[in-house]
């Protein structure tokens, strides 16, 4: 059995280890896309927080279905007049470059490069984000406004870039815990200059990897930085065998905006949904509950059948339906410091909610054991004013501790926040009225 | 596997192959009832369209709990006054005689005939239909107006009929399928004029025989023209082991008129609930599903203890509940080809998803397949146009093809047409991603 | 097969065979604790109506978690000023003294007094009511407006009460029944004078018991009068092998005021709560079902792990929500003769639910058997004037005889009254259509 030290438990108003909005700020310039140097050098920031293990899988190499993609670089981008002025830079902002842009070196018509620009009408002082990793393509993306403007006949565009065989490079750092169950975590670290659809998951995640290995633990934790898709896709083929210890999981994304949560469920139905929707309803935030679908991000390969495990996706803002989404809008000024921090504290008091959903069985017969001449009622008085189990909880708690409910069910039945009914459990624990049942 | 050319899985848009109304207006003249020459005439009405099988069983045949009863027909029918007026007659509405009245040459008392006389006192100007079946009884239906301006002291009554030994008739069509699964449809054709409750059943199943008949199938449909009651449990007494291989079933009643459809659901709650519910709901009609109960058509006894098939009805108007029901008034006015049409295509379709909820299984491996390489997001792109699957509902399908859930069930899961999972599925298999699980 | 005559049949119309609210009324002096005198008086009283077995268990005895406490006696208790007035006397009224409160005889100050006094400051003209039962102390319960004139500097307190070595007393009447299985019903008889927590149950109980053992019987029935808590620990440490006879149960309190019912729900969802939400719903009464929860009554030990017994508790007035609950103003007055019988005829009609909730099979071979020539459309036609069974409700029996469905089942889905469903039941077995099914 294994026991938490008191202040392990007391759950997750404590500061994440890092300045979450200023590592987004640091990750912010960096070039990322599917592979290159830019994902390198995201993992080395992440490196420096925590002992996390990077791993190159060479282009080629098949993966389930697929197959690892050729590996892209970048040292610049630019479209200018004949006359020699710079209109649009990569070194500016890298989203002008359409990624996996191919090299180009040419004089060309503005319809020829209009083939090749993306500009978003409606939201004209925006730069698109777009990529075309499996076409071979180049392109660039600008405001609409400019592109409006630019009406020589020719320009000269400049893209110095390599495609070739390389590796893709993904991140995984893994927390073991006293059994062989695994929470997985998961956030993208393939897009570009995007602070919220990007790099709000790694920030939290980084601090959250920090944070559960300096706790005692239950359950191993694995946190997976992965270009999207094709990365989990690879995770999964190298990882097969050991999906079965993975009974949580959830993919981190769109954190560090002001808006309410949505939790997406996972396909399955499992104890991830009920987890989440406790913690989202008892720290009293804004919250909705979606229902699984085959889109969105890699909750979709961590669900796909075959594998189908228990992986729901925490957001706030829900891609595709906020205006800044993939575009040069999702900037350090979208992203805000107190919404990161929230949403880290939501999702450290999940892992503590995860990790404290032990099963307990009594140990002292049948009926209602008597709390009295243990001191239980004069302990449950002493707890009131740290917020702790009131007599009630406690009630609950060693009704329900008959091996057959998780804390987590206790606290659902019971319609309270868990930490209070993981305070009964600890009064009824040190009474020696319980026994863990360890599964 | 049995694969459907594209031609017979695209829906139910087409006419059916015989005018739906002309063919309730042949059938409306002909007197019906459980047994006799109108049940034979017009079960050769059918047989003009579809190769029906026409079964004879002998009265006094013990079926189940009951036996098959004597045979009942009926050439005239008259009351008239004592100096020959004719009041009533048979010849101008064969509702006039009460269903299986025993013949009569007599001439009675007013006070004596009001005991044989039935009218609508709230409906003065219908006539009412009314049988008695297993009663020695005889008697007359009268508009309730005629019956309050007779007031001689005596009239002449003349019914010239024949109970007596002889078969009950009934008729069954079988379409085999690929499988040895079956739907079971079933109409009554026991009724004498009344065109909603009665032969917009048989026009419709009639209708829906011909197309079936002609389509590739995997499942085998049973077509059954039945006298209501005995003729079920006729049919259960003498098909009862059979009955294991009905997977679906349907009685067919009242689909002329122009309300909102009614479902009743089976007595056990199995996929034609469902199939029903999803196909109405996506038809876009009006609609009200309902619980089961022990009362009403066939599906009694089809859902009655031992049988217990999963047996729902299809009905627009509800048996009782119309003002029409059971009346002169239930006739060629109030049923519409437009409606009759309408329920038709909704039947069609309701069996195109029967037959087309098959069960798939990836045959790629596990995760999401790469759809860019194999040209799916192109043939979506294609199939737009042409009102298919969207790509939403190809990774729908690819997700839920782990051979746990049917197309009806991913359909239901997608909340989409199930035509466009069908179309999705197609695309699928003709890329080689899943393979059908056969049951 | 166990049949019941009619007359045992048709319900609970029937007065009880004792004055309800005369017999709250004879008990209400009394003064009761968990142990001594009070109790055995009480037991007395009600054994004077069946033949109840009083249990006494020795002070010491271990008992699950507990042990049986010691014996509690008292026979007078003032407070006087030092000139002799008696202000609060336990004569008067058994709520003035503390329960369990040990001897004393001194002259204290006021405010040594004031450690010792309960009062209610926001209802200042009632009496609480509060016991003391495993603490080592003497208290007074007061009328705050009497509090507040005693404004002297000493007065003289006096109880005379003994507190050690004795024994508990418990009361058990059990009515066997044609099978091994058993309803539970539980009352507490721990409480001094408060009418409806405590006698309300215990004389509603004294009627059921003498109800239950004059009328043939499917199952057994157990009253237990229990001092609260202890007594059901105690009874269920000396019963656990016989505990799995238990098919339902019910702990009753607080029926004697005039609210609507309240019905708190057995830990682990039973036939009971569907019972008790059936009888309630057709009988028309205001209710409210309540999810269970580990406080209360005895449903609290019945309910507890290692039990796990079916059992709920009935109740008008919730303990802790009205404003009489636990004080002086518990009386004579807040109780209601009307209110005790409706709870009485309520809890009757329940047992038969209950008794009668047969589960049925089908003899006659499959799909509906023929109800005319069995003669039993007239049959309901003659009991529709008794307000027995409808054809429908015959209908549903004989869909659902299937040997999965009690008749309270049916009576559900049915959605009628379950005397009607018993009726057609009766029908059915007179005709040897069905046979009853005996687990």
């Amino acid at each position: 059995m294994v026991r938490q030290d008191d202040a392990d438990m007391t759950g997750a108003d404590e500061q994440p280890a890092i300045d979450l909005y200023r590592f987004v700020s640091e990750l912010f310039p960096i070039n990322r896309s599917l592979t290159g140097a830019g994902v390198r050098e995201t993992l080395k920031a992440v490196a420096r927080h925590c002992d996390l293990s990077v791993h190159e899988v060479a282009t080629g190499t098949p993966v389930l279905d697929w197959e690892v993609p050729r590996e892209w670089n970048i040292s610049s981008g630019t479209i200018k007049t004949l006359d020699g002025r710079c209109l649009v830079d990569f070194a500016e902002n890298n989203l002008h470059v359409l990624g996996y842009s191919r090299p180009i070196h040419e004089v060309i018509s503005r319809s020829e490069l209009a083939q090749h620009v993306h500009t978003l009408p409606d939201q004209p002082d925006l730069i698109p984000y777009r990529t075309g990793y499996y076409a071979d393509d180049w392109g660039f993306c600008l405001r609409h406004d400019l592109w409006q403007t630019m009406n020589d006949e020719s320009y000269r565009v400049d893209i110095d870039s390599e495609i070739g065989p390389g590796s893709m490079t993904y991140g995984e750092f893994f927390v073991p815990g006293a059994t062989n169950e695994e929470v997985l975590l998961s956030c993208h670290v393939c897009h570009p200059s995007l602070a919220n659809d990007n790099l709000s998951g790694i920030s939290i995640m980084t601090a959250l990897a920090m944070r559960q290995s300096k706790r005692k633990r239950r359950l191993g934790y694995r946190f997976l930085f992965l270009p999207a898709t094709i990365g989990a896709i690879t995770w999964l083929a190298r990882n097969e065998k050991a999906t079965d210890r993975i009974k949580h999981g959830l993919v981190l994304t769109c954190l560090g905006d002001s808006g309410p949560f949505h939790y997406k469920q996972s396909r399955k139905g499992d104890v991830i949904d009920r987890a989440v929707a406790h913690v989202l309803k008892h720290e009293g935030h804004a919250h909705e509950i979606m229902p699984f679908n085959p889109y969105g991000y890699d909750e979709r390969q961590f669900c796909s059948p075959g594998f189908d495990l228990p992986v729901g996706c925490l957001m706030r803002g829900v891609h595709g339906t906020f205006p800044e989404y993939h575009t040069s809008a999702d900037n350090l000024d979208f992203v805000r410091p107190e919404a990161l921090e929230q949403s880290y504290r939501s999702l450290a008091k999940l892992l503590d909610v995860l990790d404290g959903a032990r099963t307990y069985c009594r140990v002292d017969g049948r009926g209602e054991p008597q709390l009295g001449r243990r001191g239980l009622y004069r302990a449950i008085a002493g707890q009131r004013e740290a917020g702790g189990a009131t007599q009630m909880d406690l009630l609950w708690f060693l009704n329900l501790a008959d091996g057959h409910h998780s804390l987590l069910d206790m606290a659902i039945r019971a319609d309270v926040p868990f930490a209070r009914l993981q305070s009964a459990a600890r009064l009824a624990l040190d009474a020696a009225l319980v026994r863990e049942i360890t599964s």
